[in-house]
């Protein structure tokens, strides 16, 4: 019944550190899979900061709705996220609002917290009631269950069509603290996130007061979760969430600016693009993964949409699903971007080999180690367009009959 | 070695009207395809008006530059244009501007025009040298062959991966005089125009002057060629060129504006949606030829944008293919266009039955019509955002298998 582990999986879940203030829970509570965890809950001790960043869909789901106005009314402060698999809660009304109440109010309950302390997330099927019944039932047992060492399980609980479970952790010092972060990721199709991906958790024992927080994990998400797409497709459910516990011990950070959070900013920067290229790694059908560097541009963000038009190209998608080194559909896709670039400037380079220079193909251009490259599983593409100094760094892959044989099937 | 004709494509080429003052001729000159035609020349009358539109690829190729440049060059008068498939002679530096010169310079000598009164176009490969010795050296037996019911041979000889040939015609009234219209485009991959579509070529025999006759060419391509989508990838070589030899016997129109002209336009919108629809209709791997209707938006640019965003998604494009009605992905769509939208009066019909209104599925939804409507080859979805009254019609194809095979392949 589960598709195969995707061939750009990583070899094992990784070892996650505990971190200090934080609980985990996962169960099987029938919302849509039979026989499956399919519900998360994740606890924080009194005194976290939470930081959110959520899809820029115009048809946001009710629980993202949720989320966005909780963080608001409760200043950044949180002790719980609900998440659940199977059913996306989106495009359902007034009674998707009542059933994220209805969540909200038995997590809270369950937790001896107030609502607007309590995120949700909801991930699967468009358009359909969510049976919150069956998670209601069950939030006293996964209170009971809670443990530091539930990463894992709630990695798992919240996939849908993802082939394997996503985390990713790593340690910083700040002002002469140790402090650990760790995150969970889920993601396959439906991805190109604009804000987040669909769905992540990340939480640190670091003691960073909400605005802080809310600032390094835009500035991070800039460069992992929005550098990454599978099909261009953007989820109405999108959620980052990151909470900072403020167990580690060292004195509270609250400017993103402190330079006391240099270490910090890299090990999220290390963390959350690691699960960004996880769920790239599952992407639906995926058989190679594709680095797209962008270098040459007018600034970063036009550096960023050319590498996300090439690898949102079903042209240059398929091509390397076809391990052809079709440079010109690369070219097809600078010159359609809309950012500026200078096609007698533009080169190109595939697997560090280079293959166009000043806008034509190099003297005794010779394919053979290109061809090479393009049979791996990681593909590397390189991009000069000749204007300025603008850099950015994308990931994708490939298009594949895998992709069309989950999505002209999989009722999303 | 041929691919099968679309099951979408029309039952057999139109019978197109000869212009007064327009022949064509085609012939096999071996750009890249063995033993078939694969050069077009059309060529006008003296007095002939021309008016053209264009890729807006930042990497257009060198006859797109060139032609753009001699439309205004001569001021809008036009003698010949040469056409070839095989190479798009995009990407290809001064060598491609050489190739380009040559070419014009033979046709104006087989002519005997001015060369800025030569336009050309070229679709195929990208990136490799265009052969152009292969050309010039068929332009006089070309010239020979020109005749004016040479339109099927030209829409031949400029296919590529197309799998039938495109034409369409019209007849309208002037200021009492009856003018005939014909043209024929060609494209079936890299299909998003955004300016024109691959390549398509119309003439009339109306007397309608350069700036008059560019500004109603312009209206018709923005709800026609610009409203369709096969894959979003703009290409670096579309141009359409449309060319009023005058021949019609009624006085010159001077001005867009000239209420002479409303059933003109009539008759050019009319042609250039056909043949935009048949170019979706040989879309890459098409089944289904899908029209997206957009309704509510804040204005018709918006609805457009709208229309191609789910148009787009290659998560709607796969649910089509697998004849799934899975309004849940159009609702995505939505969210992720940027346009206004209001997810709660968001309103859509599949196949002209009511599947989700007021931002939730209809009560009692009951699928079976809706199911047996995507069984067809005709799909139509109907789309209200709730906002203001701005409404366009977008048109595109399924993503199959087929646009797999074709493009893991296909050194385009």
């Amino acid at each position: 019944m589960a598709p195969p582990r995707s061939p750009l999986a990583p070899a094992a879940f990784p070892k996650l550190p505990e971190v200090p203030g934080v609980r985990l829970a996962a169960r099987a509570c029938g919302v849509r899979y039979p026989d499956r965890p399919d519900v998360a809950l994740i606890a924080f001790d009194p005194g976290t900061a939470v930081a959110g960043v959520f899809t820029r869909s115009l048809t946001a789901s009710a629980p993202v709705e949720w989320s966005r106005s909780a963080l608001e009314r409760s200043a950044g402060q949180g002790r719980a996220i609900l998440v659940n698999a199977g059913n996306a809660n989106a495009f359902t009304g007034l009674r998707g609002e009542a059933a994220v109440a209805r969540c909200v109010a038995a997590t809270a309950a369950a937790l001896s917290c107030a609502q607007e302390e309590v995120t949700v997330a909801s991930t699967g099927v468009i358009g359909e009631p969510l049976p919150d019944e069956r998670i209601t039932a069950h939030l006293d047992a996964l209170a009971d269950a809670l443990a530091a060492d539930g990463w894992e399980a709630a990695a798992q609980a919240i996939m849908t069509t993802d082939t394997f479970p996503k985390g990713a952790g790593a340690t910083a010092r700040i002002d002469g603290a140790t402090v650990t972060l760790a995150g969970i990721a889920k993601g396959s199709g439906m991805i190109q996130p604009d804000m987040a991906t669909m769905l992540a958790f990340a939480a640190t024992d670091a003691a960073i007061a909400p605005e802080a927080l809310q600032g390094v994990l835009r500035e991070a998400t800039e460069r992992t979760f929005n550098c990454i797409t599978v099909d261009g497709d953007t989820s109405t459910s999108d959620t980052l969430i990151l909470a900072a516990t403020g167990k580690a011990g060292h004195d509270l950070v609250t400017s993103p600016d402190d330079p006391r959070l240099d270490d910090f900013r890299r090990a999220l920067h290390q963390v959350l693009r690691d699960l960004a290229q996880q769920v790239v790694r599952d992407g639906e059908g995926a058989t190679k993964f594709i680095t797209i560097a962008v270098s040459g541009a007018a600034d970063a963000a036009a550096a960023r949409r050319i590498g996300l038009c090439i690898a949102n190209s079903p042209l240059v998608k398929t091509a390397i699903a076809g391990e052809d080194a079709n440079w010109g559909r690369i070219v097809m896709a600078v010159g359609k971007a809309g950012e500026r670039a200078d096609r007698d400037r533009l080169s190109i380079r595939i697997g560090g080999v280079a293959v166009a220079h000043h806008g034509e193909v190099v003297p005794d251009y010779d394919e053979a180690p290109v061809a090479a490259h393009m049979k791996g599983h990681e593909i590397e593409i390189e991009v000069d367009v000749g204007i300025a100094e603008g850099q950015a760094t994308v990931w994708t892959c490939d298009l594949t009959h895998g992709y069309i044989d989950i999505n002209a099937d999989y009722r999303s």
